[in-house]
């Protein structure tokens, strides 16, 4: 027989999809949702049943969003593009309250060994939205290979338009010690350094 | 302004609320159930809702099943009883595939300091069981203080009885090393010696 009956089993597979979740982790998970009151697991079920019915994708920005256009795009500066990769992204960036303008999320990088190029993402988006209130396009897709060259490749198809194109900086982090600070890293912090 | 919109929030709240889970893996989990098809969402969301409406408790040992009794009840040698606190240790012991009896789920242990008796937990329900066909009952509590003394409990009104009482061994982990055993483990383990 089975070790777990039928709808444990099937609860624990469910929560197996979850990224990092595990048998054991997923077991757990599952019995504390049977330890829940029924009201509470409704409750949980309808959260993840709303999610997928209300959520969509801004036309702006391709952010996450309940509406046609998101809050951000609805309610700041659009004189300031921030480009990203992924929505969680633009959650990493708002919790700072530093920047003031928009976001693009491209929803990928480009990335030949996956199949993915220039036309697989929200580039064309991104021109199109450029016009002559558009004072500065910050790249901040990811310091890695592929988001380097996204940003490369963005910053080519911006220049010709007379846009300012920026990208995030690369160097040691706040705080870190140079000691642990990989060779890249640390090469590039000093390629690009400052004069105070 | 909220840096998640309110479903994505809401569905972070809801994961929030399993064991081990915070902002940031609930987030990661909320992304996940976003990333779903709606068939996937449905599903998941329906399983936790079966598995508060199918799962209940077997009317006679106390473990989690979809009858009014469960399989182990219905189809095992009801001669050994397996006295354990919750179901996942049922789990736990039916991975070894090595016992054959059945068991009986306490739902806890006595622990005065949180204000649980012997009538707060299935040990009626035990001793109710106790018949002329009883030939052993393993007490499987947890080898901690709350465990021990349940067990002693239990054993005390069973022996009266005339049914064998016997407790899981305590000693030092098999495959560990001595070095790192704690003291009262390692006492324990002394003091339980068997002779070869």
């Amino acid at each position: 027989m089975e070790v777990f009956i039928e709808p444990i089993g099937r609860l624990m597979n469910e929560f197996g999809k979850l990224p990092g979740v595990g048998r054991k982790t997923a077991q757990r998970y599952a019995y504390r949702i049977i330890g829940m009151t029924e009201e509470e697991a409704r409750a949980f079920a309808d959260a993840i049943i709303d999610v997928k019915r209300k959520v969509r994708f801004c036309k702006t920005c391709g952010n996450f969003t309940e509406f046609e256009t998101c809050e951000i795009c609805r309610t700041r500066d659009p004189s300031v593009i921030c480009v990203v990769k992924e929505p969680k992204d633009v959650i990493a960036l708002e919790k700072l309250h530093e920047f003031k303008g928009v976001y693009h999320v491209l929803h990928g990088v480009i990335s030949p060994i996956n199949g993915v190029g220039p036309n697989d993402i929200r580039v064309r988006e991104l021109l199109a939205r450029i016009n002559d209130k558009t004072e500065e396009v910050i790249l901040a897709t990811n310091p890695d290979v592929e988001g380097d060259a996204t940003a490369m490749y963005i910053a080519k198809l911006l220049k010709p338009l007379g846009v300012k194109v920026t990208r995030i900086a690369h160097g040691v982090p706040v705080g870190s010690e140079l000691e642990y600070a990989d060779e890249v890293t640390l090469a590039r912090a000093l390629y690009d350094r400052k004069e105070l």
